[in-house]
This record gives structure tokens, C-alpha cells and sequence, in this order.
């Protein structure tokens, strides 16, 4: 029997990558990544509103296309490979990122009326535009319907889908009008490649309709009509034009559609795996399972597990959300994430500039403070440059650096960034053990993990666990292969479960970060410290006596400095 | 009658400098700066002992001779200057550098037996390497003499005499038993000018015996031979040979010798005033009196007030001394300081560069922190960058930035750490009222408060007074002169009284620093949450909730960016 292929196709903030990979052994045999051609980098930014993002639907057309013909020109040089044996796409998406379309399912972008407007493009996740609305609904949700808050965190978040429905709305009524329906780009995708563009045909996925759209079996669905009037009245026509059901990525989104089969090269008919957000299925890349925190590390993190719908799980205080079958089919998902960490260390090397461009860079910053010992600066850090996403979910806290002397380096500053988003680590990893969910394996991904051994290493000596990486470095579109490899099934030569699909196609690269017992047993006393800071300058009920803060860390840096 | 002048002799760290100032008028007509020709800009170091600082007692006698010779021949050249109508000398150094003698008075480093010896020379006030003995002295002290503590802040210092002289028992015990006696170069200088050099005739100060060396008169002078053979039983001797009275500024150390006389071009018999510190007599130059607080803003401050004798005064706690008469005669003299100012400054320049050597000095970091309106970074620092020296004297405390985010910019931090150590200031200022010593005016001085307006009109608005400098760019070279011209008394057509003369020598600059209200009302807000923070890290018993620390700062930022 020759072999199986599956694609994965993974759009990203600013360009698109198609992925072909091996069904039985996880090689990957083609891929190719496509620039967006509007915008800045894919994005549309008006200066008279600096927290506007949009990005143009027809890029995700074009992308498509290009990355998956290109892709698949490489994969012909790969001895046995045909195009023939792709058997299944799989999609993953930024998100929240909802497009407003008409009855037909066509985006307002693409009609003439609308050519211009860049309200009716695609609201990217980080368009903040709408962070009044966001305030608003969570403060509704916290009067009218608590329960929409407590699966996700707390907070609705201006990224996401009923903010910005709401924003438009109030701010752009003409496109507002003109829309039918919104839908996520991660659902928009799969419809315009399986034709099944038709609002009432489109399928919709669970990963952004729980966790961006408040979506919920328990309370039917979407959010109800009267919350939702109560917010604004024309949101009730939208609500109603809403399906009933969301979908896990193991189902189709249907066949792949004669016109987009022969714009590419692949067989009609093949399986679109349900959209989900990039975050998800690059879990899925990693191999992710009960037992296992999949972290994504890059400018923030996401941090997911995955537990079984058979045993019953309490809301746990200060996640992103908890999701069934976000992540896998039978699985809750759940989802936890820190704001920053990349972007601190971006921020000292580009904002600051220690030391100018020469002695500043991430590589000269990196070869000096892997010279230096755990506790040696006397430094500790909040990471909360950005805020703090899990567990105290709160956008309005900042970072604090303690230990300052006229002696501090920028290396160990620079240090001390990054141990505290490793703290910031462990304290998310503390909130899933504490509430039941014992973390037996960790499995890291995204651009950190692999470009710096020394953040992976205090990593592993800050949590005291051996760290493992995942073996692709696209671990999202390998998990869109993953799922399209699974809704093609066993007959095709795909898989029947995720489980006997990550077991195949994924794994972990053989280098382990393992923690060292010396630099661990030192890092426990500076989380201590870490931890006291945090909760009483991140919990509004929390007393605590600070002043042998800045003494102990003194003390445990003249103790191993005197080593 | 011809104008009448006096001679004003500073001896810094690393350079000598006299100044010839008109005694009615305080017109400078005369000065000149030599550069210590010993070690490394004047100071002696060996790579083996970091904390090891040490100056040639040379370097004294030949910068006498160089700068009062230079600036009389300076002097010559404006209308009217006689050299006979100098009518005395003062002399101002840094302190406490004590300097070992033999019992004719002779330094031991100008003995063949000594001459490479380094433990032989002054031991300049920061040398460090008698920290082990301070933390003794401060033990044994606060066990069997805790009145000597309470004088000098409750801890001393590894900078002061009697550590100096510890330390030099037991690791250069050939040093010390060929010393009869130590004595401060503030009053070795005097003693050499006077020809008093035989330690029974030469007359001590009670600035440095008060300050550093635990003079007072209370207890009987300086500490008892019990305390200090606890120490070490060797230290009874050198107590016993040191004299039972030390005298105030106002007193004459002498008459200028003839040898002297002649190498300088001066007449014989001139009173040379006793001797005192560059900072205290940095008071007198700056015009100090009951109800003003003068500050010597530089890499550290000095903040000194005085205040009559013959009103009663507490201990007040956190000072770093009150020693009667060690400023003004018939006068408390008060000490405080902050460890760092500039230093902090210099840090954030030299050491972290923010920005690379271009966009990082201080000219280019103040111009754009200039732009920037209190509290819009939402940026607060705990200016602890070297411990804090008053009101908490802890030098185990350190430097906290609290505030920052992705989007904190260099300017920002640099504003940040320059009103921290306003708030630092006004600390002190609130210390002083608190205890009863009201302040009316506030007079600057040092580097800082000429070369940076941008600073001073922070600590204008922070301490919400209006803030003047001093005429003088000399103010320790000019309080050196008033006291000379006190010690000449108005018989010789100097002044009776150091009021008259300060009167008459010293003064402001036209220009003052006057508090914005807006800004002050803003600061008021920033330095209650400094306080909070201060108190909660600073002392051992202090409680509190900061989680609205974080909140607050956000909030007057976004108020004052909203306006």
C-alpha cells in the first residue's frame, strides 16, 4: 500500500503555511508558506485608530492556492509521493478574527459596496477597536449570566467575537446592516473549500464558539437573545441566524468542492477537518493528551491540557476557558496562557537597548546571563509587562523588578525577565494540579523553545520538571494534518482516533531540559518570593509583611555567591 | 580700609582646591585646582582588595602649597588684592580618613620603614574593607553602649575611624603598633599649617570626632576604654593618647606657622580654623541657619539643618548624627543623606546604557524625559539602588521599579528614578518637621543642582517648596572661608559671628525653583503610594494591601494622558 498524505494549512497573523505530511510516520514532505499581499504584513491599520487590525479575506484565498499548489510541487520530488494519496485537509486559524458576510455566505469585503471599507474585511484577534464593548458585556455577563463569565476566565476580552460584533454595530452600521452573519475565519475557510458557503450549510467549530463566543451546550448554545438585546437590540437578527451546533475539529466540514479540487491539484471530495485556532491544534501537533501540558511559547504562551468528558471537572478559577471537545473530540479543553514573555524579552532588547545594539542583542544577552547562577543578582521580576492572563486575569497589573542595585547588569536583568515568566509558568502549572489535573509530562513548541536552550533550561530547573520539545517546528499545521488525517479515517488510510493519529504523526525531539537539583532547590526559595509578590500585589484581600522580601533575596544571592 | 580676605582650602577625593574670597562681600577673586599626583586620580588602590582606598598624606602639603600659590597669584591680578590682607585659612576635607602618626606627629608614611606600606597612608573615607569591624563595633555597641548608637543613626559604619583603626590592629598589626595616634586629615592639615603637628598641641574637630568617631561629650568624649578593649585591648592605648575635648569650626587651630607662611606667600600667624567636613562646611558656604535645610546633591546627598543649642532636641530616628556644634558653633549640627542620587542616575547611563552611547546620555535622556508629565509612564522606583541611609539607615535595601510595561520607554525609567529620589527627599524634609525642626527654606547645592534643572524642578514639585541654589559653584571652599574669616574675628576685619559672615559671603542665585501646583498635586498622589511601599519594604512591621498600588498608578496615568 503506498502512503497516505494529510495537509495542514495554518493561517497566521501574517502569512499562510501549507503543510503535506506522511499519515503513518509523521514525515513531513512538502511545505511552503505564503506572505499576505494587503495590508502591512497581512495587517490593514488606519492611523486615526491605532487598535484597528483587519485583514483581507481574499489572502486567505490566494494563500490557500499558492502555499498548497507549491507545497505539493515540493512533495513531487519526494521518492513515492502523489497527489492522489492526500486523503484530508486540516485548517487552524488566528482568532478571534469574525468576518461579516451576506446570505450567500460571501464576505461584504468582496462586494463593490464595500470595496474600501475596512470595517467589512476580517476583525483580526488583535484588533482592539473594541474594548469598550468588551467592558460593557462583561460587566452585563456579571449582572445577567455569571455562568458566561466562569468558562472563560472572568473577563470578555476586546479580541473577541461579541465585542467586535457589538463595535460594529455601534460604530459602522452600514456593514453591520449588510451582514447576515459573522463567522470566524477558522470556520470561513473550510466553508469556501468544501462550498459550503451557505450560512445555513456552513459548519461552525467549537474551539472559537466556546471560547470566544460564549458558546455552551449547558445553556443551549450561543448566548440567549435577551442578554444579547439587552447589549443592543439588532444583535437578537444576528443571534438568530446563529446554528445551534459547534463542532469538534474530528468531523467534516465536507468535501473538498470540484473548483477549489482543481485549483489545486487534489481529488474532489477529500475531507475539510471543522476549523479551529491555531493554538489548539498546535497541541494537537504536540501531541497532546491526558497528563500533558502543551505549552506554545513565543511573544505570550498558551498553555493547554486536555481531560476526559467522562469525569466530572470543577470551573477552575483564572483559566482562558474550558471547552468541551475544543482541543480533542471527548476531551474537555482547556485553555491557560500568559500575556508576555517573548514580548518582555523583545521589549528590553528593543525599548531599552542595554548596552546599544551591539552588547544588547537577545545572542550577547543570552551568552552572558547563561554565565550566571540562580539568586547570584538578587533580581526578581513580575511579569506583568503586559498584564496577566492566568490566574489573577487582569489586564490592568504591571511588571515590577526588585532587587536593583548600582551594581545590576543588564544581563541580569535580562535573566530575571526570564525567570519570571518561568515562575509566571509554574504558577499556571500549580493551578491545573491544584484543581485535580496532575501534570505528568510537559511538551513545549513555538519559537522560544527551540531558539533558546537557556530559557528551556530555567524552564526545567524554575518547575522542577523534564521539559520535552515537540520534534516539529510546525507543530499547529502538523495538528491540522493531524485532525484532517483523522475525519479522512482508517478507510482512507488515515486514523480513526487523534490518539493513533498523534502516536504516528508527532513526537518530541530526543534533547530533554532536565532540572537541575542544585538550581531547583534555589529557585524554590526565589518562587516563594515570587509567589508573595504576586498574590498581594495581584489579590485584592491578601496582607503580607514585605520587608524580608528584599532581605532573603539578598541573602540567597550573598549565599551563592560566596559558593 | 582695604578689603579683607580669606583663604577657603577643600580637599576632595581627588583634587585640592583653594579659594580666595572677599570677606565682605564674598566675591571669589582667586582659585585653583590641583590634581592629587598619588595613584589613581588620588586614590591608592590594590587590585587584591577591592574595598582598599588609600591617599598619599603628600598630596596634601603640595596641593596647599600649589593651589593657594595659584590662586593668590590670580588673586593679584583683580584691583585692590594685597596678599597681606589675607586674615585667615580654613580647611575642609572628606571624612572619616583618618591617617596613622607617629608621636612627633609625623605621618608613618613619611617614615623609610613605611614608605611602600599602604596601611600607612589616610585611609580614605571609602575604603570598605573594614566592613567585619563595623558590623563588631555595631554589635558590641548595641550590647554594652547603646547611647553610642543612637548618635550616629544605630549603625556604624565600615567608613568611620574606630573600624579603620580595627581593622588595622588585625591585618597590619606593624602599622598599628608604630602609631601613636590617628588623627583626621581635616585635622592634620590644620596641625601641619600651624606647626602644632605634636599630637599633645594639635587640636581635633568635633565635626569628624562627633560624626565618625563617637565623640561625646555626655559619655566624656570618645568611647571608653572598657568598650574599646573589648574590642581589642590594644585599642585602649591609641584611646588613651587622644585628647579629652574636640572643638567647632569657629575655633583656631592655630597661627599659620612661619615655614608655612613663608612657602605660601602668607603672614605669619594668621589663624588657621579647626577643621571640619567638605559637606558640613558645603552648609556654612550655602548660607545655613535655623529653618534651612541645605542639600549637597550629587552621586549621594548630604541634607543638613542646624538648630540652637539652648532649645531642647530629641534623638530623631533614621538620622545619620546630631553632633553639637559640628556645623555652626551654639548649634546642633543634623546630618542626613540619601546613599545614591546621581549614582542611581549614572547606573541607568553607564551601566544598563539604555539606547546605545547616543541615545542614552544624560542630555539626551533628560530632553526627552522633560516632555513627560508626572505620573503619564505610571512608573514608580524605590530609590534604594544603594541601600537607603536615611531614614531607614539599611543598607540591605534595594532599588524596585514598579509600573512597567511593553511600552515603558527609557525616558520614562530615567524620569522615574529621578523623582524617586525627590520622594527620598522629601522623606527626609518630613522627618526633620516631624521631629520639630520646621523648614522654611530649602537651599541646593552640589553637582546636580546646577547641571540639571529638569531635576531640580522635580524636587521642587515633589516637596512642593519653592528651592534655591547657592551663588557659589565652591560652597565647601566658601564655608571654609567664612570660617576663616570668623576664627580672624572682626579685630583683623573678618566677622565675629558665623551669621554676620554667612551674611555678608554667602547667597543665592536669583533664579529659584518654583513648585508647579499641578504637578504637585500629582506628585502628592505618586508620593502617597511611595510611602506605602517605603514603609512595607523598609521596616519589619508594617502591614498592608498593595494590590491597589499597581491600580492607583494606573489610574492617574490614564487621567493625566486623558487630558
Amino acid at each position: 500500500m503506498s502512503n497516505k498524505y494529510s495537509i495542514g494549512l495554518d493561517f497566521g497573523t501574517n502569512s499562510v503555511r501549507a503543510l503535506i505530511v506522511d499519515v503513518s510516520s509523521g514525515e513531513e514532505v512538502g511545505t511552503a508558506v505564503w506572505d499576505y499581499a494587503h495590508g502591512d504584513a497581512g495587517v490593514i491599520m488606519d492611523s486615526r485608530y491605532p487598535d484597528l487590525a483587519r485583514q483581507h479575506p481574499l489572502d486567505y484565498m490566494t494563500g490557500t492556492e499558492v502555499t498548497i499548489r507549491k507545497a505539493l510541487s515540493q512533495a513531487k520530488s519526494h521518492h513515492g509521493f502523489l497527489s492522489e494519496n492526500v486523503i484530508g485537509i486540516g485548517v487552524d486559524t488566528t482568532g478571534s478574527s469574525p468576518l461579516p458576510i451576506d446570505h450567500n455566505g460571501t464576505p461584504l469585503a468582496f462586494k463593490a459596496d464595500f470595496e474600501n471599507n475596512p470595517d467589512a474585511l476580517a476583525w483580526l484577534w488583535k484588533d482592539h477597536t473594541s474594548h469598550a464593548e468588551a467592558a460593557e458585556i462583561t460587566q452585563r455577563a456579571a449582572e445577567m449570566r455569571p455562568a458566561y463569565l466562569a468558562k472563560c476566565g472572568g473577563i470578555y476580552s476586546s479580541e473577541w467575537f461579541w465585542s467586535k460584533l457589538l463595535h460594529c454595530r455601534r460604530t459602522a452600521p452600514d456593514v453591520f446592516d449588510a451582514s447576515y452573519t459573522w463567522v470566524e475565519i477558522a470556520d470561513w475557510i473550510p466553508a469556501f473549500l468544501t462550498g459550503n458557503e451557505i450560512p445555513e450549510a456552513m459548519i461552525r467549530g467549537i474551539c472559537a464558539a466556546g471560547h470566544k463566543a460564549m458558546f455552551h451546550s449547558s445553556w443551549g448554545g450561543y448566548p440567549d437573545e435577551t442578554f444579547l438585546g439587552s447589549l443592543d437590540p439588532d444583535l437578537v437578527r444576528l443571534r438568530r441566524n446563529l446554528p445551534d451546533n459547534a463542532y469538534p475539529v474530528s468531523r467534516s466540514a465536507g468535501g473538498l468542492c470540484r473548483d477549489w479540487a482543481h485549483k489545486l491539484g487534489l481529488t474532489a471530495g477529500i475531507p475539510v477537518a471543522v476549523g479551529a485556532f491555531d493554538a489548539h491544534l498546535g497541541g494537537v501537533g504536540s501531541g497532546i493528551r491526558a497528563g500533558t501540558l502543551v505549552k506554545i511559547i513565543g511573544t505570550s504562551t498558551c498553555d493547554m491540557m486536555v481531560a476526559p468528558l467522562t469525569e466530572p471537572l470543577p470551573d477552575i478559577p483564572g483559566l482562558c476557558g474550558i471547552v468541551p471537545e475544543s482541543i480533542l473530540p471527548g476531551a474537555y479543553g482547556l485553555e491557560a496562557g500568559q500575556s508576555a514573555v517573548g514580548d518582555i524579552f523583545n521589549w528590553f532588547v528593543n525599548q531599552i537597548q542595554p548596552g546599544g545594539s551591539e552588547t544588547g542583542s537577545h545572542e550577547a544577552l543570552t551568552r552572558r546571563a547563561e554565565k550566571l547562577k540562580p539568586g547570584e543578582s538578587g533580581l526578581l521580576n513580575l511579569d506583568w509587562q503586559n498584564g496577566n492572563r492566568t490566574i489573577l486575569v487582569d489586564q490592568r497589573l504591571t511588571g515590577m523588578l526588585l532587587g536593583l542595585t548600582l551594581h545590576t547588569t543588564p544581563e541580569e536583568i535580562y535573566r530575571a525577565l526570564i525567570e519570571s515568566t518561568a515562575f509566571g509558568a509554574r504558577i499556571i502549572m500549580e493551578r491545573f494540579e491544584a484543581y485535580g489535573l496532575k501534570v505528568d509530562k510537559i511538551i513545549n513548541c513555538g519559537g522560544i523553545s527551540v531558539k533558546n536552550p537557556m530559557v528551556m533550561q530555567i524552564y526545567a530547573d524554575v518547575m522542577a520538571r523534564p521539559l520535552e520539545i515537540a520534534r516539529s517546528a510546525q507543530t499547529c499545521a502538523l495538528g491540522a494534518a493531524v485532525a484532517a488525517s483523522v475525519v479522512a479515517g482508517s478507510a482512507a488510510g488515515g486514523h480513526d482516533r487523534f490518539e493513533t493519529a498523534m502516536d504516528q504523526m508527532t513526537g518530541v525531539l530526543e534533547q530533554k531540559f532536565l532540572p537541575n537539583p542544585r538550581h531547583a532547590a534555589v529557585y524554590d526559595q526565589l518562587y516563594a518570593l515570587y509567589k508573595q509578590l504576586h498574590n498581594i500585589f495581584g489579590t485584592p484581600d491578601y496582607q503580607a509583611n514585605l520587608f524580608a522580601v528584599m532581605k532573603k533575596l539578598l541573602e540567597i544571592r550573598d549565599e551563592i555567591r560566596s559558593q
